[in-house]
């Protein structure tokens, strides 16, 4: 894979940490990362990772693996976390991947020193706000699943980390990083990949961060979020999902209000779904 | 033990059921309930919680046990959830207690349909602000330790089970509730069993709660947090601490600012403390 | 009708006008008002309304007849305008008694030169918040009706009058003036007719008021309301629905959530009801 | 009229309704409108209304009609309301026009099933905040004049209508929407015919609008309107007052601020003017 | 002069410094003062303050002679500084009075390391508001003349104290500290000299109170000030204007809209008066 | 010097007075400002002045000398007050230059009729924020310094001569102009002279500004200040800091952020520095 866009910073670091390497948004910011660091170390819970290139270090770790967390970790400067559970799932994966699996990383980077790490939140802290309110980073949570449960358990946990231990983070709650949207709603929560690469960047070298929110997504025309408050960051998007705006509306032009996901900023997420079934062990429902 | 204040609502349900009952407060609170139900269930984690009484049921769970909780929570209309951990403790016991724990309890009543809890949340959700700051409960979130952070994590999730499941919820952001304040900051956090008695019936029976947080409070003269955002839940303190300020101020004459208990609102949880060691996994700190 | 309270204020009236006389409200305001002025004068729409008594005028009125209105108001120093109709009622019904006649009523006010309007608004200006959160003045109307809709009109056309006008009105959102609450929402809208009186007076004899808004209630211990925003009015109630709470709840311990009477503040009046009927005139609802 | 600027969505209506299709707005609007829909229903109250062309079909309705408006409302999918009256006038037209016939408006929309109305309120709503105020959507209304206030009005309306029956309304708080600005005021208010093109089609095709209220306004230099609530509808302005600035500023050089019309965002409609005369029913004005 | 009620508080101080002790407020403060300290040290710039009695030190210091406040400030636990021009006077005077000597104090108390101050501010900070807002303290300053400024200055400086160099202050914005109210205003701004004490007593021993801005007022009817923000400092009023209510309402029912005094908190202030006078210097005002 | 960009608008007025016109900013403005005016007069209080060109006045004045002060602003239409102390100085330099100066202007101002004065405040104002909080004007101040504060002062000054007479402000809180950022901090704070340009004259032209404030910055990527309170006013920078990033940072690769440099706005200003001595008058601090 090769990357056309030109570095967004002449800072660079010794050590970086990417966990979640081998997902969608790790693999694409794999090859960026490169460029602002000598040594990128790599990390994901599959195998299938790939190889660890020149300049890289490759971890396969369980998150909910203290130990193995532990030795990720060292020697690290900043960590860029999208490691953990990405989508919503039932609660036990829920549990072991984004909040054992973050104490574990948060404790390995106090005890180790990293100062700063950023941390892949989500949108689905906030989704079940309407898709007709625009909201900012102090309006409450509002999750709309164990998934969305898990990401504000983050937040908190960064706020904790920050207040106590003086380690800073900043959560991007990630709107939807992919080639291109692919349904109205990502009209207003697409983010590309080089504006990904723009925000993490300026999140990873903004002077001074403390706990800091912000909303990740593209310069697009419609807008669930106010990134008012996150502004001494430093992102700013040069990409926008209304070039994809007729393509997505051809395919979408009628859609039920009546339906959650229409309603919700969170979409299909706020749907019951899957993973809040009767396990057998309960009665009847009243 | 005998009761002496009379109910404060003539609204009844069949079965309650009081978490933590062996705990301080669920001590104080277990006869004091007996006005307010035909059947008063029980339970705790310690088998020294005593016997049933006369339209008791006694249940010794330990709430990570999900099937336990299960058989705890099966015919209970309500649920006044004092259980877990109530104070600062390792990571794990936090963990198993009131995050692991906590999600079993709202599984059970969602599949069993019990309609309202009142969740003992903490000050400790907000620990991290300042003294000198009146806070409400739409600030976010600064906890001060694990045990906060699971407090935060359990008012997430009650908004979670509101927004997509209709389970109510009132998260009381208890202050100090102990026989009288104790020192200088209790004058500002202190609430009496009696007012304790009122914020949880007020709670219990209002028409309409979805999810609220109120903090846990008496009518003291000191203040903290502003309640204007929960003056529906229809909860008025009766009790002040400010019959003991003379007697808690001559103890403690003279604070240290630059302690962090006296500086931030968490008080003694804000400092690192014991359950922030380095565990031998790790190197040194840089 | 004997009144027992004393006079809530020493300031005096050569002439207050009070509309709505023969209404609930009215009936009970007018022989307390004529301790506060030397000559009132009581009109309504209504032949039923009673004779005149000593220092009184009165005037059967039609509010939508302007000139009929414009004799009412002449030699008037202030207006207590409890009339119009006061519940939900056909738009045509509305129109004219909110709308058409409170133009009139205005109209007349600027052109004699009146300097200030008490105005009988309504908690139907908000009916559809929901009972569990707490408002001010300045969040924005959410009507949930023909009734709340012509209300929120009248205090849009207070606004208007005072900004263009110079004449000033309080708007008094009214919750329940009641002999006594008679539901579980009115422990929360309840208003007795003693603080009914001081209300109306502080509202009548204060400074300054431009065109203030101010919620309607006793000192209840159930809050919908935070009138923060107008306590430069002087209003301080002394009553409370919580005598009645026992009572009350007795009547109604258990609510359906999801009937919208319980859910919004507005109550019943929040249902579709006979009022948005399909009139013959369109055809089937898609 | 030809025009020029290529569709700002691809998605398309069986049947719009444009009313108010004979006024400055609407004659602009009227051609654009085709590229959106089969069927183009125009309206007005003038016969002047020019004829229906191809794909569109012509009414001429007073508002007041309720029949009349029903015949116009059915088998419309959406309506684009910029009928009524649209200048300060004398309170009986404002009343008919925009009182009375929205109502009429909405009533029919309920009964025919039309699902999003796309509603011309004004400036005039807030007309009476300073030009060196920046408001929002949230910030109360005062109104101007009985324009002003009719347009309240119909926000209100808007609002019941979503609460109640859940129709959605765009009201489009429109500024100056005229070939070019021409005083001083409208480099701040003005909006170009192709942003008010761009602003009601986003708002007509927005996935969920609720009630949503926005400033239309063009991206001028010069700015009273904050917009970030309205951020979810999509709308940007391409168009900027700005290249107008010199041969505005040339003329009006000098300002008086003690002026009303200098002083109020609503300009010369704050003046008392010609609509607020005494109308001889009245005696003197003490 | 004896003093009857008893100590609101049982802490000591070893000696506390209070300035202005001649004055109408520091006249009734002094021996209520020696109930909290072993040395009260009083102050003033006129040779009539009265001879130290037991327990006293007697300092007669202008606060613009910095040395003479260097000695007046040594050995001082904390101080109340109701000292410097109390009223609207030239602006030379305000100068050396209230900002040359505030410089003065702060100096001195940061160099003998001083920890808190308790500065009596005025409600002339915030004169320009009108009398139907009720503002808090983070509201923008709106002085209303030399001496108002003087005290928005005083604030900012304390402001600057506490972040810089860890000095403590509670700003308090007296309202009337008078025998009993006298005009109608004073219903809202009133304070009784017991309420004054309890406000001092509370500010010199809350816990902590960084720099925090307090109202200054009794538990009165009629507000213009929302002190939320203060609560921590544990303020809690006893008296109420309302006890005079009828008195002063018999002397002043009639009032002048249009005079700047009634439309203005800072009443009499507001009005351009003597010390804003053409000095001279200039020539005539356009 | 020569000046290439055209200017920002037409509008023209007979006499500018521009202060402080030998500082780095004034020598800047001077040339530019000739552009909109007859006749520029340039003042200052060094010597060092230069001389008058064409169409300009000259005077050399210590501003705390009110006759000379005086002098100075006869006549003129409109000031561009960049005179006084700049930086951190003594409390007594401060004094003279920026609080006994600035009464003295708008004295004179007051006096001759001037009706607008562009105020050159500074972000010291608020300096005590950190650099990941985005405020905007309303919060409160937070001044750094005794040069922070007077500018604190004298934005409290302006805002009572509107209140009061009438005269209107605009306070600009200037960041940083010079001709390029030099430091990390600078990549927020800095304001091209173009973009000085823009935004003196914009505050100088709107047509209503009362008192405003408005942060002085240009388009930077990394922002500390939110102006959207200031959007009337018209000011749209067209330079960035960003063409300058990589240079900065490469000589800024590693910030301390225990230094309260790091830490807040007002950067080095927050340092306790050489104002603040011990000066022999004192003792030892405790």
């Amino acid at each position: 894979m090769t990357v056309e866009t030109k570095p967004t910073t002449t800072i660079r670091f010794h050590r970086i940490l990417l966990t979640g390497a081998a997902g969608g948004v790790g693999t694409q910011l794999r090859p960026r990362l490169k460029a602002y660091c000598d040594v990128l170390r790599v990390s994901d819970v599959v195998e299938s990772l790939p190889a660890a290139g020149e300049g890289e270090e490759r971890f396969v770790v369980n998150l909910a693996d203290k130990a193995a967390v532990f030795k990720m970790v060292e020697g690290c400067d900043t960590i860029l976390h999208l490691g953990g559970v990405s989508v919503e799932k039932t609660w036990e994966e829920i549990l072991q991947g984004n909040i054992v699996g973050l104490v574990n990383l948060y404790e390995a980077a106090r005890q180790y020193g990293v100062k700063r790490i950023i941390f892949a939140s989500s949108n689905h802290v906030v989704g079940f706000y309407r898709q007709d309110q625009v909201i900012n980073s102090r309006d409450p949570p509002k999750p709309d699943g164990f998934y969305g449960l898990s990401k504000a358990f983050g937040e908190d946990l960064a706020q904790l980390y920050w207040d106590k231990h003086g380690i800073e983070t900043v959560s991007v709650r990630i709107g939807s990083i992919f080639p291109k949207p692919t349904d109205r709603r990502m009209l207003a929560t697409w983010m590309s990949y080089d504006d990904a690469e723009r925000l993490f960047m300026a999140a990873m070298t903004a002077p001074l961060v403390g706990h800091s929110i912000i909303f990740g997504m593209s310069d697009n025309k419609t807008v669930f979020w106010d990134n008012t408050n996150a502004k001494h960051i430093g992102y700013r998007p040069k990409d926008s999902s209304d070039v994809f705006r007729d393509e997505v509306e051809a395919k979408f032009q009628k859609l039920d209000l009546n339906d959650v996901a229409t309603r919700y900023q969170g979409a299909a997420f706020t749907r019951t779904g899957p993973f809040f079934q009767d396990d057998g062990l309960g009665g009847k429902k009243a």
